[in-house]
């Protein structure tokens, strides 16, 4: 509802000062309460907080002697690292743009991005110099790049290279004057990818990344949740370029936990820093806890990961997993947003009484997407945009706002448009809104199998197939059907590829389920197929689109 | 630093809603959050939180009916209640500004006050009919009265009563639609005394009050700190009318928790509510937490309190009284603000060593007023306006910047310009930061004694004679003297009014301090006077001024 009233607005003294939201005031949180806490990197490096501030000085002293000034944006090219985490604050704090370069995109996708953000300063790990050279004359507004290094051999490119970043930084003063200026100032862009088209840019001003911040960091602290605080060890397993790895580095920064950056996700890295930095929280896509889960080490009980707490985004967490997960000792948890909204919208955070029941009895609850966090006004609507009841039941598409979604695609009006209908942003996702206010995704709207005149959600159907022993991972979609328009089929995955799966037996399965009335008999998808792999889309999500392809074919 | 930068600036498409952050969000947050949650007003009725919404539209609908209108200012009178809750959120909610009356005030000025605001509406507890009726000639906007009772019996008044607040409630609709407006309209306004002069008024907007709420929560809910969560019961023994009860009733809707309101500060109801509602966490003065920790029902052992924690504001904490309080499993932290900070500014937030260690260790940490929330931009400059070293010894006035920090005070020129110099707020309280951020409140610069060329701060003799045993309370403050310019004078009140104390064992007590090197010999009062009770102020604040006219008469 827009206003016509007349609320009473006062001005202020001439000398007052009321200050915009700026990201700089996070990491000052953080240097105040951190203590002694860390930033570390891998094996490689640890800086207490207030050397990481000292550093972020240091590399806005030397971006704006190489030329960088607000308004430019700079691309960052590197896998999860203290270096990204500098840039996070420091890129911004000057009043230019983060650009967050999804590295795992096809290279003409990078440099369609690159272009399209008009990157005029590029930092790179050295592993990505193969990626830039060739794209670096279709990039000619890019004015310099600096070489992020682990080791210290030398690199050969054609690059125009300014230096090494640790080299050029011990080079700069300790104190930077950072401006301040108007909160609505964008600070962070990356691009998202769809099935179709090419990728959309998504951009964040300061004042969204710090209320997101603020409202993360009070949620990730609430009971039946207790993810983070200050004395908890934090290391992100979705990468900083995924909507800054969903905000949780802001959010440790300014509650001053201590932070693990694995660099790329290698299995023995990951799990040698779980167990020696003793990690108590990460985030992670299902897939990835898949992995962990179903690797030797974990499994065999020679590596214990007891007590380590996984938010489960992206996707929706299967049951099947979480219990897996339980089972050895990790507990899971799920939140849902996605890169147009910052990401955070809702957290499985267990009600009391249900943080306070047996595992059995809250495992329903820890793998819905759960309740809407402060500030989120979220409603699952009809396709009249009519909201539906909040029965568990009512199926609809979820709309949204917040004071920290994207307001536009970034030079895209048309799909600006398509994403924002009358005032909501419409995430595309079909859910069910119940009494206590938890939400769970249905599916997306285009992987919704419509079959008989019904909506089959296939989301559903995965999860009651991975409970089959011995199922490691399932992915179903709708192919046509000229009988029912659709009918679900699906890839399984065995955990053990020794002992081939029955395909006979998990239909009969899924038939207990038709028996209990929790489906229809039509739910049971006739094309089973056994497959050693699911494939994926770059950020780990079973790609659906491809799947299709595969069993059309 | 005023920026000249042009930082990226990007338009929202057509169609996309930024919502401003208005107190309504707070509301919504804390019925998604609250479960089976109440509130609580003393022993008369309980409402969950969704009775507490409904009420608060139907609140709404009262208000509009009875003609009020964004931008009108409504006041409220009544002591701390589930009515008052309501009016919290339905008032500004409107687009209306809540006028909380500080009931504690002379006749004269709560007439100045309701005067000056410009109230329009009012609702008024009973007990407040004899005050507000000689008033009411006086105050001819007033437009009509609601009467609010505890009790059904009938009142002789001559105000134009539109009637009482539970039957009018009752009568309206259960849904209001409420607008949306901008963030910078002003949601409350209230009156802070000096000791010169009127009360000056003192107001937020809803973006202030937002962001406050955002920053407290994650605040009380950080290790070393724990005082409150959804799963908490919170009973505030600050009263409502006093900057929103440190703005933590606001919190508490946010996150969920259980509320207890206790109406009038009765002992004995205060004691009974603690008891049967399993009070977790309140805030106070010291004066009141002495008076409960004296109390024979506590001292006796009848009533046991352990696990009750209490945050300590608007004077420092004794170490005597935290001891004590701790004696009797009461774990006490101190808060700094005040009126025009909204009022969170600094909190003592225990870092991890020291929440680990024993109280002992922890005492001093625990009264000091401690490290600035996030968003707090807090300052220790001396009189050239310089900042001072976090040394723990450089004495200097404390000035802040923050997004919650009032912008002038209401229609006062010249004192609005006091308050603000330089773009600072200028907080008039003395202080040392040390190398933890940890600030210590040493004195208002008003009350520090100025002997023999140096500054000797009240606050810090206080202490120390407060540790000498069966010392209840202590008031220093400085006095003309010839030949030093002031010299300490001290007030005594002794815990036991039958073993009156020795003043010259205090000074000898203290002679112990100037052997350790803590305090000078000029620092020991020569005039020590024992009473039976210390002026306060109206919010139970030592009233130096009083003070020090009665030791000069």
């Amino acid at each position: 509802m827009t206003s016509t009233i007349q609320p009473k607005i006062l001005p202020a003294t001439q000398s007052a000062v009321n200050p915009p939201l700026l990201i700089g005031d996070i990491l000052k949180s953080g240097v105040r309460m951190a203590g002694d806490n860390q930033i570390v990197y891998r094996d490689l490096s640890r800086h207490s907080y207030s050397e990481f501030e000292k550093r972020v000085h240091q590399l806005a002293h030397l971006l704006t002697n190489q030329g960088v000034k607000a308004g430019d944006v700079v691309a960052v090219l590197d896998w999860d690292s203290h270096r990204y985490l500098e840039c996070f604050f420091a890129i911004p704090m000057l009043g230019a743009v983060l650009h967050t370069v999804n590295v795992r995109l096809a290279p003409e996708q990078v440099l369609y991005t690159m272009e399209h953000a008009e990157d005029v300063f590029v930092l790179t790990h050295q592993e990505f110099l193969p990626l830039l050279q060739p794209l670096a004359e279709k990039l000619p507004a890019i004015r310099g790049y600096i070489l992020c290094q682990d080791t210290p051999e030398a690199v050969k490119t054609s690059l125009p290279l300014k230096g090494e970043y640790e080299a050029l930084l011990a080079a700069q003063p300790e104190q930077y004057d950072f401006p301040t200026f108007d909160e609505n100032a964008v600070a962070t862009l990356f691009y998202t990818t769809g099935t179709t088209g090419n990728p959309k840019g998504v951009f964040f001003t300061h004042r969204q990344l710090v209320l997101h911040t603020l409202t993360e960091a009070s949620s990730v602290q609430a009971p039946g949740f207790e993810l983070l605080n200050r004395d908890k060890v934090y290391m992100p397993i979705t990468p900083m370029f995924h909507v800054h790895a969903w905000g949780i580095p802001y959010t440790a920064t300014l509650l001053g936990a201590q932070q693990v950056y694995p660099g790329r996700y290698e299995p023995e890295m990951l799990v040698k820093l779980l167990v020696t930095e003793k990690v108590d929280f990460s985030h992670c896509v299902p897939t990835l806890l898949n992995m962990v889960v179903s690797a030797d080490a974990i499994t065999s009980g020679k590596v214990k990961l007891t007590g380590w707490k996984v938010l489960i985004g992206g996707s929706a967490l299967p049951q099947g997993l979480a219990k897996k997960a339980w089972d050895l000792g990790i507990d899971t948890r799920s939140a849902y947003g996605m890169s147009e909204t910052c990401p955070l919208l809702t957290g499985s955070i267990l009600p009391k009484n249900i943080a306070d029941a047996d595992f059995e009895t809250q495992l329903p609850w820890r793998c819905k997407t759960g309740v809407a966090v402060p500030f989120v006004d979220l409603e699952v609507v009809d396709t009249y945009g009519k909201p539906l009841p909040h029965d568990g039941e009512s199926v609809g598409e979820i709309r949204v706002k917040s004071p920290w979604l994207t307001q536009a695609y970034y030079k895209e009006e048309a799909r600006s448009e398509e994403l924002w209908q009358e005032g909501w942003l419409h995430t595309g996702d079909v859910a069910t809104i119940d009494e206590h206010g938890f939400v769970m995704i249905r599916d997306r709207i285009k992987d919704v199998i419509k079959t008989g005149g019904e909506w089959l959600s296939s989301l559903e159907l995965e999860n009651l197939i991975s409970q089959y022993p011995g199922v490691a991972e399932v992915a179903v979609v709708g192919v046509a059907d000229e009988q029912w328009g659709e009918r679900p089929a699906a890839l399984v995955v065995a955990t053990d590829p020794s002992k081939p799966l029955e395909t006979t037996a998990i239909q009969k399965h899924l038939e207990t389920y038709v028996e209990q009335g929790k489906i229809n008999k039509w739910a049971i998808p006739q094309q089973i197929m056994l497959v050693e792999e699911i494939p994926k889309t770059s950020v780990g999500k079973l790609n659906k689109k491809v799947i299709r392809q595969q069993l059309a074919d």
